[in-house]
């Protein structure tokens, strides 16, 4: 990939937010996935058609996320996704979740290539051949 | 289908409940779509082995519902779903969800068989086999 | 309210759709409530701000959705959101879903405004101004 | 808390797996908040009442997770949910989703207890007096 770091604007909608008022934690990777998806479309490439319609999958092999501030319904936060490593058959993004200049959120989700039947398999060579 | 009325109970999570506190509207048809497995299951039946992997879909053509009282986070609700019309290839169930004695919202819902290709197909004739 | 109709694009996300392929039904509604807080802020008014804050909800109680043809991971939608009917505490919008021309689901979704209590209260002035 | 440990069963709903077929990452964080809720419930205390309404919130702080293998709609899993730190205002539980004997996931998630200003709070009492 040529791009590796892109920043997209997110609306927190009402359903997202809990009674306690916060968006739910459980949200936050969701957003982590549009903010990959998004990056991918940045270089050109659609997860649906280059890596669904040619079977192959990613899957989440691990997480980690730190929650510094709460977002609350409404916000329109940013999200900067940046691809961290990339090895064979394995990707890993780091995300920085922001409102204004304020940092909320910041995470790490490892990804994995696999074909229909869960096994790995080297990534494509378009996602490899990130510049060092 | 030889039973045609169902019930099961259901605890609202929390993600389920919104920043008013109240469970979000779009939930209900979560509940609904869990009402009608649970309906099948007790038939003996699963939508997952004897539809999907039989080719066979359902989709929702139609859905009507009214909401009378709010349902709210950790409250114990009671799903009542009923088959109240089959025909060839499409399927109407009726739903009413509890706390308590308390009848919070009704629905109806329309389902449709379809093969792969999106196109209506006749429903499993163990469905159709519905008691007059 | 002086614009009565408004539009957005909304991509449909992974997770929103389901193991068929589909964006699931219950997710229309996420759509939907977007579509008119959308249609609040083309007004210059914000839920949170404007309602909320003054201590005035907005609970669904009645809602009908037909859908006619699936939209799918990735899909970019159009919601066209119209403000159907204002009377006293209840406000009734239209919605169609697009994907290009493509005319996928109908909705009307019957809004009451309440207060803390839930009992029925009388719409914003700024929400009954419609133009005749 | 007298138990420390719990385990709950869930059955995988068919909008919490995605297009691959597969639960969506996102929602093992839902059944975990599940699991902690039950372990309080266990142990007779309920989040909403003996919490909230104390004026006490929990959010989550940090989580960890490793995905070994999916889950797939209609799965019946159980969640095992284990107290494994509390400090002043600081809880963390480990979790370990199974479906029969193999082991799916495991996460840990750290948990802060705050005010409605999000200070953090001690813990109340009945849940610090933890067997050594």
């Amino acid at each position: 990939m040529r791009i590796t770091q892109h920043e997209i604007e997110i609306r927190v909608r009402y359903p997202e937010a809990d009674p306690g008022g916060y968006l739910h934690h459980a949200n936050y990777f969701i957003y982590f996935e549009m903010g990959r998806t998004e990056l991918l479309r940045a270089n050109g490439r659609s997860y649906k058609e280059d890596m669904e319609s040619a079977g192959r999958f990613i899957v989440v092999v691990r997480t980690e996320c730190r929650f510094h501030r709460p977002a609350r319904y409404d916000d329109l936060l940013r999200l900067r996704t940046v691809v961290a490593r990339v090895r064979a058959a394995r990707v890993e993004h780091e995300y920085s979740l922001f409102r204004g200049d304020e940092l909320l959120a910041e995470a790490k989700v490892v990804l994995c290539c696999v074909d229909k039947e869960g096994q790995p398999q080297r990534l494509p060579d378009w996602m490899l051949d990130e510049p060092a």
